[in-house]
């Protein structure tokens, strides 16, 4: 077993970028900002062109260098001006750099270009003062500028080993699809507790609605701040005290990056920053593992949604939760549900039972005995074809045994897609599923095993359901 | 359908005792004293012999005199001088007059004997002041003396009218087996509401806790009763503000009471007094029945007690219970369960799942992933032979999915009772069942059925599961 130091330097000597490298995205990031002027100029728009983001921090990792060019525009610009050209100066810059890009949506369009293998995004956002913000991009400045005035260079690779770390685990990203920690999460993880292991250590520690507020916002009423933010972590934004910069980070990956913390701490290994490759079943190996765990899966293939990711992935997660809770409703007992897509081709959700159906019969409790509802309960319940036993007496109520109608949960999830029932399957889905959707179940699912590379990774991953970082050496 | 005011008419030309019949008890009742008193005065034992009970409040059901003699002896005589000369008196007593006894136990033992078709309870007791109570049975002079004071002749047949019907549905009986309605409690409804019917009424509006409360002991205090009382109905005794005489009601049978209160009050029937015989299933319809409703049932037949039928019921029930807790502990659903006894040669429990196994795969939630016993959980399942998935965190805690190795009910409480294993079965029981034993289910239980009378009967019951007074005309 290494070191834990060890297993951190070679770690640092992969991510840390070379002279070379940071030379070739410094004079990229030049050109950049000199093109974008000179397009800004053409236009006669004011736009300030600036690079914030992890290549100004200097926290970006060897090799994923992502450049922020942000072109900012006077308060009083309007947003659709400000969209519009800035539109087309990025188009502009990227073309005239020898790239190729596309358009992007977030709270307004942008442009991510990719120029000599480096992805570029040149986004807008308004010249304000701190805290009158006018749209989310407005802070990026504030929170470079934040950074780069108090870490130290030192401190720019312990942030690389962490964002290589959550990376490793899976939980980097502030995204729909990941839900866990931005960079500048990172960053402020390292500046409050100094480096790598003193965050891995510090996160063994927390608790729900731990609080980091490096500001000292809330010194003195750490409850305010948990009324305000829900989150199970809590980062106060030092350059905005009323946002969570942890806000992104749902409670599972939380848990696994306490976890892996934990236990990377007791035995330091290279597969937390680098996941190992995962064993691939072949189909009759798939085939025959699934049918000796005895539970049932349902597996939901439909057609792909035109929409970006974070809308694609909301969508996909609420509507998997409506499946989930509707079967459980029902009387199932959901284990686990899972939603995956290759963004482009194909979605899945695949949910698993502990048993495919319900029991025949089921108790029915009945109003209280004394209550005007008695005879219409007995007048339903006495002469029915339902009926089992009773209607009996326990305690102050009436109790009936009935049959039950449905208990496939297969048939179930088949009938309500086919009538389109009120569920909470969100309409893009929905319509996603008009144009394409098959419902599999046992066998059915080893032959989608063998039709994607994608999917079938995903179902080996629901198979092993162990994180591959748990796996042992 | 007839009036209430038919049905009750109807019911009390059968229940009202006539001339002839009052004289005849009467004249026993008079034998009676006159024998206990010589009896006594030959031992030089100082006995006053006193009938309390329904013969002496004139509360009696036509056809079912029971008399209570007792015998009141001064406080300073010992216990065991009282228990062993009044059996001596009752014994010679009852020989006496033609009777055959047998020897009974309560707080004492005691003389049950029978003359001329007629039970006689001859019990000592102490001659005490109220309040200073030494055994039970010294309430009963104080009992009879409240009841006959306040009692009109009227009263008497509307005290009948409720113990007939409290005996039809099921509900009367202060012993362990019922669970139910003693007759002074009747005696006291009737003082309280005035009439049978008044009763019923009232009925329909107790709620958990009502208090009935005639020598207003608790006035403005009704909480205070409630802390003392934690039965669902509370009946203060008028000669003891300590004692609740509906102790002995429970939750079931008091909702008996009072659905079929209502439904007495809304469509009268004499069924209510006098329960209908039962639909007899042939064997072969027994058999189709059970195995079309799709549930599991597990019948125990198991060697008698030779212990009194208080203590034969409240280890029977005790145990019933302590087997249903252990089915759903171990993640069955134990949809109904019930006991049954024909006090002599065989005993039954009865347990009615919505199935007969458990699923093959279960859940099972490890530690918080922060704490010190993440370790020992992970060495544990991450390679097990029962692990089909996972470990893998939700939230703060480490979830596996693991392998049921016990899936089967019958197997189950086979073994449980092969080894031994304490479960809470009451001693009794436990050695009543090491005699005899038999574990059956399924098509098993259709041979039991045609094995006793008492025991098809009970089977039929639990199929049907409706009181018969629920039963459509």
């Amino acid at each position: 077993m290494d070191s834990l130091q060890e297993v951190c330097e070679k770690v640092l000597a992969l991510i840390n970028p070379s002279k070379e490298e940071v030379d070739k995205v410094g004079a990229l990031v030049e050109a950049l900002k000199a093109k974008a002027s000179e397009e800004a100029l053409k236009l006669g728009f004011e736009a300030d062109p600036q690079v914030y983001g992890s290549f100004a921090k200097g926290t970006w990792l060897s090799g994923e260098a992502d450049i922020d060019l942000f072109l900012r525009v006077p308060a009083h610009v309007t947003r659709q001006e400000m969209a519009e050209k800035s539109l087309k100066i990025g188009e502009a810059v990227v073309e005239a750099l020898g790239g190729h890009w596309i358009k992007r949506f977030a709270e307004h369009p942008y442009v991510e270009g990719w120029i000599e293998g480096i992805r570029v995004n040149i986004v807008p956002c308004f010249r304000v003062e701190r805290g009158l913000w006018l749209s989310a991009a407005d802070r990026s400045p504030f929170h470079t500028e934040y950074v780069m005035a108090r870490l130290k260079e030192d401190g720019k690779s312990q942030v690389r080993l962490l964002k290589r770390f959550m990376k490793g685990i899976g939980v980097y990203g502030a995204d729909i699809k990941t839900g866990g920690f931005s960079g500048y999460l990172c960053e402020l993880l390292i500046l409050r507790y100094g480096g790598f292991k003193e965050v891995l250590e510090a996160a063994r520690s927390w608790r729900r609605g731990f609080i980091i507020d490096l500001e000292g916002y809330y010194e003195g009423r750490k409850d305010d701040a948990r009324k305000i933010f829900p989150e199970p972590l809590i980062v106060v934004d030092p350059v905005d005290e009323g946002r969570n910069v942890a806000s992104a980070v749902r409670p599972n990956r939380l848990g696994e990056f306490m976890a892996a913390a934990g236990l990377f701490l007791d035995r330091p290994s290279m597969r937390f920053f680098y996941p190992p490759p995962r064993i691939r079943l072949t189909s009759d190996e798939f085939s025959s593992t699934l049918s000796k765990r005895g539970t049932c899966w349902i597996l939901i293939l439909f057609a792909p949604l035109e929409v970006v990711p974070d809308v694609l992935w909301g969508q996909m997660y609420s509507s998997l939760r409506a499946i989930s809770r509707f079967l459980r409703n029902q009387g199932f007992n959901v284990l686990r549900e899972a939603a995956w897509s290759d963004e482009g081709r194909l979605n899945a959700f695949l949910v698993e039972l502990d048993r495919r159906t319900l029991p025949k019969a089921r108790l029915h409790l009945g109003p209280p005995v004394t209550s005007k509802e008695s005879h219409a309960f007995l007048a339903k319940y006495l002469k029915n074809e339902d009926t089992i036993s009773g209607p009996w007496i326990h305690g102050n109520r009436w109790v009936v045994l009935l049959k039950r109608k449905r208990i496939d949960a297969v048939e179930l999830i088949r009938e309500v897609f086919k009538t389109k029932a009120s569920i909470g399957i969100r309409s893009k889905i929905a319509e996603a599923m008009d144009r394409h959707l098959e419902i599999l179940t046992d066998g059915e699912i080893t032959k989608a095993y063998s039709r994607s590379e994608g999917l079938a990774t995903f179902l080996m991953d629901f198979l092993v359901g162990r994180p591959p970082w748990l796996w042992e050496d």
